[in-house]
């Protein structure tokens, strides 16, 4: 069913792991030997040149039918998705695992996020999981149709997030984990049937998300709170109602007031301009080998 | 002497704590009873909407006789440093203390970078570390007549910079303590001479710095190698000679070669454009009271 592996880098272009992932991988030949071919995609190539998110528009925000189809011209991230749509595509089509890097200023140390689609990509993250015990699984529920993101190009997905990692920096330990989470999915992927069923564990945690927090503004716009140095680099921590999530800036504490879970993405960098502080999900056990 | 304070924000435009620290401050009225006025000023206003360093040219590199003696209306920035040498210079007006507010993705914790020229800025600092014991104070020579820099508008000037943070983030924790720095060189600009020379430590540890590393590239300019994760992090720890300092995308571990110093700046996000990998200090003991 998968025919080829295709491992994306700088979808992002100020996230620096990728790229250089990449480029190295492809360098020193490093998967030659795989029984399915193994290529690189430099997504937002202008973009990791000017070292920012995107030019015009975000391109993981891209792979919309209405972008797809559309013939306009004037931003560069839609006529980049279609060009990456021809290459890996089409949405339709699929027989491709896309591996696509990334990187978070969240303290979510490594991070797979999958589609659940394709029962592949569950068990493939539990292979990584068995391998690297410290990654946490984040299932989405995301029908590709509907799907803006790069990785809706083939129901066979892993997206790698890691951190924390400031935009712009390249940091070797999380490189070196970046490079061994994707070692394990293209070992996995060249298994069989039986051989997967084999190894697999009975049942694994996975992270759904459930709601997203938002940052408190003025009238005027400006931020008037910042996440609480109690919930810093919480991710994956519980937080219940109570505890504190914003310091004011007039001095006061505001608490969660939200059903208990688990916060993601706390005080990402990107998701200032959505103006999303975190987002909640919780955490349920499901057979990967089903 | 001082007759002024001004505490600056937003030099860079993708550093968060300065504009919305200069904010908080102006909105609660935090100095209104100071002896001394204190004013704020967003410095890169344009930059600070966009979340960028800057947009045309770093405006923190900007402030030299030929850019502010100059008409090319070309560049932001270069108009931006001439208005703010309108309201807070010229460089030979010495009546202003001016406190630059900046971060850094390096793992410098609280730093302040004060220049020799007044003894003043070198008591102030030492006023702050007896308060914030972990505070580090990186003396620098650089004539105003020479340097770039806003802090070059007056002789009396800190710049404080906090890390690791990314950029455009906001850390409750960092912000706080920046906060807490303003208050102490505050305290101490309002104190009288007799009353300075009575507190101050006798001694304080200062690093100047002596040379810089850059990266290693590739014939075509990409970087071949990243800061090494021995040295990642271990700013101000003591970095001598076979100590490994850049792993190689081949493989390669390339250890240092200079003379035993204390490394900053380690992988700071803007460094790249300059393809600075650190910057090497040398550790000495100076008499603030003198």
């Amino acid at each position: 069913m998968i025919k080829k592996i295709t491992i994306v880098g700088g979808t992002h272009g100020n996230e620096l792991i990728g790229p250089n992932l990449i480029r190295k991988l492809e360098q020193n030949g490093s998967f030659e030997q795989s029984t399915i071919p193994v290529d690189y995609l430099l997504a937002n190539i202008e973009a990791h040149k000017a070292v920012r998110r995107f030019m015009d528009s975000d391109l993981n925000r891209s792979f919309t039918d209405e972008i797809l189809d559309g013939d306009d011209d004037s931003i560069y991230e839609h006529r980049r998705a279609r060009e990456i749509n021809q290459l890996l595509g089409p949405k339709t089509n699929n027989d491709r695992f896309i591996i696509d890097l990334h990187s978070t200023t969240s303290n979510m140390g490594m991070t797979l996020i999958i589609k659940e689609q394709a029962a592949f990509n569950l068990q493939a993250a539990s292979y990584v999981q068995q391998h690297m015990p410290n990654v946490k699984i984040i299932l989405s529920d995301r029908d590709n149709q509907l799907s803006r993101t790069l990785n809706s190009l083939s129901d066979y997905a892993v997206t790698v997030e890691v951190g924390p990692l400031p935009n712009g920096v390249l940091r070797h330990d999380q490189f070196a984990d970046t490079e061994s989470v994707i070692r394990h999915l293209v070992d996995f992927a060249q298994m069989s049937v039986n051989e997967r069923s084999r190894i697999l564990p009975t049942t694994t945690e996975v992270y759904t998300v459930t709601d997203r927090v938002f940052y408190p503004r003025n009238d005027d716009g400006q931020l008037s709170a910042m996440v609480h140095s109690s919930l810093q680099d919480s991710d994956f921590e519980e937080l219940k109602p109570g505890m504190p999530v914003f310091q004011n800036m007039d001095g006061t504490v505001t608490p969660y007031q939200g059903e208990a879970g688990y916060p993601i993405f706390i005080n990402e960098a990107a998701y200032y301009y959505e103006n999303t502080a975190f987002m909640m999900t919780r955490r349920t056990t499901v057979v990967p080998g089903s």
